[in-house]
């Protein structure tokens, strides 16, 4: 790493943690594939999340500044309001460090293509 | 992300929660920066760890295969047996997406040049 002498950026550390923590990670990478989604979006393409966890979890990376959360105005003709979530530029900026775990990942855990996908 | 329709790679989650673990992140960053390194070595580079929690770390790094363990011989002349640990191929691998998340880490959570590095 650039500086052999900075033995621990408290920064980084709370930003390996934060996106660690559960689920988070995976929550981030489904809207770095498409953004932005409805909470039912997400919650279906993270189907083992239950929704008072994922609920708390975009709070959390609202929070943070990684996601916006924008309630759409009712369509003229009537209908539900919807909510949707998407990455701000803070949050799209982590794609190059989650696709390099990505990568490391496909590289060095085993059956990354396996059954389970 | 490369596949937009992988909405979510049990492995790259594997990975992401694995690294995210308390203080297993600052571990592996003070690995990347010098390796080998003696277990109080690393324990002074993380002041804020216990040396039972340090432990524990070590064993699930050393489980996963990112880092190992080697017990130096006793010098010829006497002298205390030395436990040296080391990043694996496989934990230097890590350093593309620890660096991007550093660099990320830095230019989005505030403060990361202040007082407390």
């Amino acid at each position: 790493m650039a500086n052999a002498d900075d033995a621990c950026c408290p920064h980084y550390h709370e930003a390996i943690e934060f996106l660690g923590k559960r689920w988070t990670g995976a929550i981030v990478r489904v809207l770095m594939h498409r953004s932005p989604q409805r909470f039912s979006e997400i919650a279906n393409a993270v189907p083992e999340l239950s929704d008072r966890l994922l609920s708390e979890r975009m709070k959390e990376l609202e929070a943070r500044g990684v996601v916006v959360r924008t309630v759409v105005p009712d369509p003229p003709g009537g209908g539900p309001t919807r909510v949707e979530y998407a990455l701000t530029g803070m949050g799209r900026e982590l794609e190059p460090a989650l696709e390099a775990l990505e990568a490391w990942a496909q590289r060095w855990l085993p059956d990354c293509d396996g059954a389970s996908r």
